[in-house]
């Protein structure tokens, strides 16, 4: 068996060295490499090559990003730090298009600027120290309720299906997705998990499956196009995904494919739950076709992993990293502040409002 | 663009070396390598291996392969010939267990064995050549059958999303569910075609894909799991699949993953249609829950390909080489003596029928 991976976080603010620690998500399960990044280079870099992946994950790895970009920030007064510290968060944002949390992460460290404007640079770089640290703190929290609410609709030995990694590995800790089979574990619950490979970049079977395989849950890994045959087994109680972006009628973008495993889901009458952090829904944006799906390289299709190159010359490739699952597909998006059902527009007001009231009484 | 490789045809029996000449299709796209096959233990390991594929090129091949096991035998009179030649044929069955036209090709040339009691081996021998000649002869016609027929269904400029190889690859000529695309071709049509790369073996990306681009074809491949997305964009008109055996009821047994393309296309209202030659379907055969499915090493979806190990060490792994589809997610099943329409069991009786009169005809 893989070694636990659990006791290290997937990401993590390093201050001895002033460093973005992160796992290379590109070299598992084969190799565990932990990376210290000090550069706004290869910060962005790391983000881009998915060597730190998944929506939350990537949002904190940004905050911090952001954070260290300010330290190395020369300026003599509050307007030319903001001004540098603009472009440093520009810079980090263009990284990726579709997972909100990148921005959402930004924007949030932007705001602390903005909310302290005048004050001297390196009081800023304290705050935005806090707020990075915050972040951090805060998708532990999140994980762990997604976990605990999601717990509550399955039960001891069901069997699960998830797509592409929305575990641990996509966050700091416990991952969204895979947050009740871990939580489950702490408690004494036994799942049998099915992971889709989830070509082409393969996260189930890599990244997935050695999570949980490591915290030693039954794991089965299956190519993307045997979930149909697993379902009509009868071996799934119910699809957990993560999502990249959710809009406010509860349509939600994730991992190319899930759209698909909805759809399957739907027919076989298995219930499919999105698993959502609130920071990643975003109320700003209607519906599912408003959001930017992106399109990447076709060689990650036709090359990458290979020995030799596995299409014929000539032919085209289509590669969009994400795509939409409607809502009517979805039984539930499950967030931090509760389950919202159908119709969605509603319930994701409703959550909101829990969100703001639980945010109002801490302070 | 990859060399033309229609000239080529995909098995064939080299009278010359008392061979089977097939095209290795494990070195697909890279490498076009002929294999000239004497041994019956080679004859095996190309149809195990899938260096031949497809349910019809495997039907030939076993004709073939065991038309050379008759040429070795050596047996003073019948029986002894009988008994050595069901013993061949027994050995090239037990190559495969899904693909009913290996046993439907064997059991045709066991019949030329039967209906000539008594006959001297060398007369049995020639007879047993000319029934393996007749079977691949049939097999091009068969094809082009298939074909004229698909092409009522679909008109010049439409998208097609296909999953694994049903094409000339899988057949002597044409192929079965990409004959429509190929008589398209001779008659001046183009079609869109989309392919599935059909994990774990790839038989989408690397042998659809480049006999389409070999015939000038207009193809996108992808992964698997983003023909939900293709076909949400609005770019299939219609899917056409192969398959390897068919129940009577008109549930059909072909390549994993077929099952979730059927599913995925009557959510989004596309007709799907499979093709399937007459020797495919299995009345026999109630349901299809009833079709023996064939499960592979776990080491194709985990290593295969791939320059090192991809999933965790530890990890379950399940990898069926089939799956069903369910004949209510059929929306016409094209033999080559015309389209079945549901109810099947009906229109299946139907289109033996009119073979039986074709074939009394021909007479």
């Amino acid at each position: 068996m893989a070694d636990n991976i659990l006791s290290i976080e997937t990401v993590a603010l390093d201050d001895g060295k002033n460093a973005l620690k992160i796992i290379d998500q590109t070299r598992l399960p084969g190799t565990v490499k932990i990376l210290s990044l000090t550069r706004q280079k290869d910060i962005w870099n790391a983000i881009y090559l998915l060597q730190v992946r998944g929506a939350p994950a990537i949002g904190v790895a940004a905050a911090i990003g952001v954070y260290l970009a300010a330290r190395d920030i020369k300026a003599a007064n509050y307007d030319a730090f903001y001004a540098k510290f603009k472009k440093a968060k520009e810079y980090l944002a263009s990284s990726r298009p579709t997972a909100v949390n990148l921005f959402w992460a930004l924007d949030r460290m932007e705001k602390v600027v903005l909310d302290n404007k005048g004050e001297p640079p390196a009081k800023l770089v304290a705050l935005l120290h806090d707020e990075a640290v915050a972040i951090r703190d805060e998708d532990i929290w999140v994980c762990r309720s997604i976990g605990e609410y999601g717990l509550t609709l399955i039960k001891n030995g069901d069997g699960i299906l998830t797509h592409c990694n929305a575990g641990q590995l996509a966050t700091v800790k416990y991952g969204t997705a895979l947050a009740p089979i871990h939580l489950g574990r702490e408690k004494g619950l036994n799942f049998k998990v099915f992971t889709d490979e989830t070509r082409p970049l393969l996260q189930g079977a890599r990244l997935s499956a050695f999570e949980m395989v490591s915290a030693g849950v039954d794991t089965t890994v299956i190519c993307d196009n045997m979930a149909s045959q697993v379902m009509k087994n009868k071996w799934v109680k119910a699809c957990f995904v993560g999502c990249d972006r959710v809009a406010a009628n509860g349509d939600a973008a994730n991992k190319i494919g899930t759209s698909g495993v909805a759809i399957l889901a739907k027919h076989y009458g298995i219930p499919f739950y999105v698993c959502a952090p609130t920071s990643t829904i975003d109320l700003t944006i209607k519906k599912g076709s408003d959001i930017v799906i992106e399109e990447r390289k076709a060689e990650e299709v036709t090359e990458m992993w290979y020995r030799e190159r596995m299409a014929p010359a000539g032919v085209k490739v289509f590669n969009p990293a994400f795509d939409v699952t409607d809502n009517e597909l979805i039984t539930g998006i499950i967030t931090e502040y509760g389950i919202a059902r159908p119709p969605y527009a509603q319930s994701i007001r409703k959550i909101f409002e829990e969100k703001k009231k639980q945010s109002g009484s801490k302070k």
